[in-house]
């Protein structure tokens, strides 16, 4: 092939076939001529945009890494190189230029390929991801791995602009820093963690994004440099304390922490982003590639409104809209209107959120009260103690976080607000199994890591006006609180149960002095519990249930409604162990003595991580829904 | 009194008595002439030097802040005005300065001081901290919570070099960016942590330090700068992408990030830091000055050997050598000593520590095996995920941080380590009760936090050989592993007990086919149930007793030893929830039929922080002690 084409011969080219066809597994990129890459370009984002738009899934932040991705697949030799991903949800180009096209029509579904880059399911996915900001260290330490058992390959860490702003990926830069071996890291900046960027950091990118005055001078002499392939040189220009120093380094401030840097660089620029990573794999020490990008590129819906892209369900191709309308209230809009109204009364009440304004429901609180609503940014840990801060200053702070990202503050809520016992409330959205984001994002573990902690309350409401009365009751508290409450669909049922809240209590939904089983259920699980309630008696069984509604602390009345039955079954959507089970066994042998102690059955998740898929396949295939409990508790009674 | 006094003047002060006993309460320093600071300096060296002495504390750090303390009293109004303390064992000269000078007796002691600033100690301390970096986050909660509540007054963080490498203080730097009100963060930088500083960070930190050139002109500039108190200058200043700014602005970085930035100033002149922080409080944003410290400075050996005077044991004042000389090796000696000899024999044997290489022992092998160990500085979160990065690259990482550091590291573990299942082994020090650092220190949460995640193997030994013999085990794992071991001397009985290690099996010490009692006991209680044994025999009690080993995989077997008995007992220095005790029980019931099913005791700590002091008496306050433990089996017999 010709290295330059005309247009009439990129036509053909198209007629012969999609490219993408041609791309059967990974380096098949590079058989491609210098033409075609935007022909491809182009391809992989239509591929993407309908398969998304069928399969649901991340868009936006996929449309903006396409050619990003293409000129390192261009650049590196895989699987021997190492492209770590940060977060993961960018990587579906990877996806595709590694063979694994045809997992698209299974992406995210039980069974079928992960929207995240997983070890287990290609080589040529170095390093799995999932939360933020994790990039740049594991990334570190394949690089120190390299070195010392002298191999040679290039280590490439993918980090977001969002993503820099997570503490963690700060520590690792800082280590980076020691760094006389080439490690590359490419700063892919859309101007956008999830929701819209804040703080320093990103007014400072804003800042480096717009001096392009600086651009040539700086090409021409980081050209020159790099040419020479000559450390020596990098070290002087780091070294260097002068103006001309900040004159072609628009990327001082990474400069100033030991980090070279190269850019800015246009992101949609494959022969421009090639020359970079060239440039950058000569470089003997940690080397910094920013690169500009369009979030949600190529697709107008997804431009204009990058942040309803980001994770999408199924959606109109033409018009971008979700195919399916959402009929009922999910929990997160409970939660949303709930703030809303108890801000009105409560003056004292303000709102933390971890760059997830959206996701948690508060950006209408954030609109109503602008002042009283903080999104930290990716800083779990940071947003915590802040919340510990704004208590001790006498507010009372709601900090919403998904469970499983609140892993990352688990410190921060020990050590800073439950140990000074200070009233702030955790909305702890996304509790339970969350589906097809998987393995790293189901919130299964925060009933075992909270209770853990001394001083915590930790609640789950069975519905959506529980929800909202646990809101209030919480923040009627002088201590720290936590509400977990699951993904989707808020539960409209049992509207009639709602006895008014009294601190450690449970509530009893259906009472039988003389019933052979006992049902205690946690949050969630209450309605599940409902149903095997009703197949139970069904069978002739007479069986009661329980509302635990606290899981910290445990009501001793549940142990005693549970005295004397034939079989106490507990139920909740978490891993067994430090759960809610476990404690209910500790409290029952505690108090019940064993003549009259039931056999107890603890529904819960075994000690396993959860794939992706369905919510109702994954309740299914880990036996936690209806079904499942009720044949468990037929096996139990036995 | 006059204004400058003569040298015969300030001797005839001191020959007035003591300056330190005209300082009883808050706000004293101020009724001082200012001639009298270095005096009331150097009388504060001596105190808390002879104090330290005596009772044992941190004292290098304490020495390096005594200068910047005074200022700050002197400049602030307290209660009213806060400072935080970041880690808070630089608090002492605060504490002296607000009237408690008599709790140094009782420093660290059970039921007497804290080491670390506590609120409920005095309304001067306005947060309580322990762990590092959370200083800026808490503050900056203040800040807006002072705002929004429109209250007036001034909010200082204080933060070390050290602590500023921890994620989250870069996290709450970037949102500190985003305020128009006044807040100051003084870096207290004496180019150390606990050990030596490392990174990125600490080497821009050193060019500031000796950029000494700058400071004449950048004093000048300031000084009419915040004269006129113009906010609006500080950010023209600020948006100038100018050589200027360069050659007045050594704190470029941080300005870059949108904090305003003055310094550095020598950590020792009263007068200049007094002037400093009077220029800060009219800032209208985050403003950092940067204090230059020497920490232990005024007593040579502290200064000559700062680590070693960081957390000192009581010591002979002349030689600054400790009184009492160890006679017993401690669990970190038999860590250290293994490393080193299993290093040699496993060449992918790689070692990582979270500032803390004396702390863990791991000095020595940073000593033998430069290449392979890694100190990353206060950042635990990047550590582990560090350590997971080395491990998918081929190699064994043993990442030693102590119990209550790696809660920081929760979220690291479970998502990049154990999801992948990587071969890193956690060496878990200071696991259990700690003494006198007390509540933020104690190790009492690991046995939870680790036992709820999916894929991870926790181990703990009995004595020291057990130690050895479980690193080499976990060594030839192909999964992650913990290893948790206490802080003190090793357990050197039990010698003869040497059963070689299988997974996931216990070792059963004392074996009695007719034990009425079979004791339990996890690590460092294998000894306390030694005793406790010994004791219930004494009465006539027939009485086993095993070796729990791991409490995950928790071995079914141990069930079985149960089966029949009149009461189990498991025993562990860890809270209940999430602890062996609950997961035994569940075992327990799951196993062992409810006719032969023996009651269990759980001998653990209760849900409650555990306050400081001689780790002897905080056993017997818990309940955990030998002595407690028989009452409360005889108690459960009954």
């Amino acid at each position: 092939m010709s290295n330059k084409k005309t247009d009439s011969e990129q036509i053909l080219a198209m007629e012969d076939g999609p490219i993408l066809d041609r791309i059967q597994g990974p380096n098949d990129i590079k058989k491609l001529s210098k033409e075609e890459y935007p022909i491809l370009a182009a391809e992989i984002r239509e591929f993407l945009i309908r398969s998304i738009s069928e399969t649901g899934g991340h868009l936006a932040s996929n449309l903006g890494a396409v050619e990003l991705t293409m000129a390192l697949h261009l650049s590196l030799d895989l699987p021997e190189d190492k492209i770590i991903w940060d977060v993961g949800h960018q990587s579906y180009t990877h996806k595709l230029l590694t063979g694994r096209r045809e997992g698209f029509r299974t992406l995210r579904k039980y069974g079928g390929m992960s929207g995240f880059p997983k070890r287990k399911e290609s080589d040529c996915d170095a390093f799995d991801t999932g939360h933020s900001s994790t990039s740049i260290s594991a990334g570190l330490g394949l690089v120190e791995a390299r070195e010392l058992k002298g191999e040679d390959y290039t280590v490439v860490s993918v980090i977001g602009d969002g993503s820099l702003t997570g503490g963690m990926a700060f520590e690792a830069l800082n280590n980076a820093a020691k760094l006389r071996k080439n490690f590359i890291i490419i700063l892919n900046d859309n101007n956008m963690s999830i929701s819209e960027n804040v703080g320093g950091l990103s007014n400072y990118l804003n800042s480096v994004r717009t001096a392009e005055k600086y651009l040539d001078l700086k090409e021409g002499v980081y050209q020159s440099l790099m040419r020479s392939g000559n450390e020596k040189m990098v070290r002087t220009l780091r070294k260097a304390k002068s103006t001309v120093k900040q004159m072609i380094v628009p990327g001082m401030l990474f400069e100033d922490m030991g980090v070279t840097y190269l850019g800015p660089i246009d992101g949609h620029d494959v022969p421009r982003l090639m020359k970079a990573i060239r440039y950058a794999k000569r470089v003997q020490s940690a080397v910094m590639i920013h690169v500009l990008t369009q979030k949600g590129k190529g697709y107008s819906p997804a431009e204009k409104h990058p942040s309803r892209f980001h994770g999408a369900e199924p959606f109109d191709v033409s018009t971008g809209m979700p195919k399916k309308v959402r009929e009922k209230a999910n929990y997160t809009d409970v939660f949303a209107t709930m703030m809303c109204k108890l801000a009105k009364q409560k003056p004292e009440l303000v709102a933390v959120s971890a760059a997830m304004a959206e996701g948690t429901g508060l950006k209408r609180f954030a609109n109503m009260y602008p002042d009283r609503f903080f999104d930290v940014g990716i800083a779990e840990e940071h947003g915590v103690t802040f919340a510990a801060g704004l208590a001790a200053g006498g507010l009372h702070p709601v900090v919403a976080i998904y469970s499983s990202f609140l892993q990352r503050a688990y410190d921060q809520i020990l050590h800073d607000v439950c140990l000074q016992g200070l009233p702030v409330v955790f909305a702890v959205d996304r509790a339970g199994l969350v589906g097809s984001d998987g393995e790293t994002h189901q919130g299964i573990f925060d009933l075992s890591y909270l209770s853990s902690i001394p001083g915590m309350t930790v609640m789950a409401p069975k519905n959506k006006w529980e929800l909202a009365d646990m809101l209030e009751f919480a923040l009627e508290q002088e201590g720290p609180c936590a509400i977990r409450y699951p993904r989707g669909e808020a539960y409209d049922g049992l509207k009639e149960k709602r006895e008014a809240m009294a601190y450690g209590k449970c509530e009893v939904i259906d009472q039988d002095e003389d019933a052979q089983i006992c049902l205690i259920a946690v949050g969630s699980m209450v309605k599940t519990a409902e149903e095997v309630a009703e197949k139970l008696r069904t069978d002739g069984h007479r069986c009661m249930f329980i509302n635990a509604r606290f899981v910290k602390p445990i009501d001793p009345a549940m142990a005693e409604y549970a005295r004397g039955r034939q079989l106490v079954v507990t139920m909740e959507e978490n891993v067994i162990s430090g759960g809610f089970g476990e404690q209910f066994r500790e409290l029952l042998d505690e108090r019940v003595p064993a003549e009259v102690r039931p056999k107890q059955l603890c529904i819960a998740l075994s000690d396993a991580y959860v794939e992706h898929g369905n919510v109702d396949i994954l309740k299914h295939e880990t036996e936690i829904d209806a079904e499942s409990v009720y044949y468990r508790i037929l096996e139990a009674l036995n």
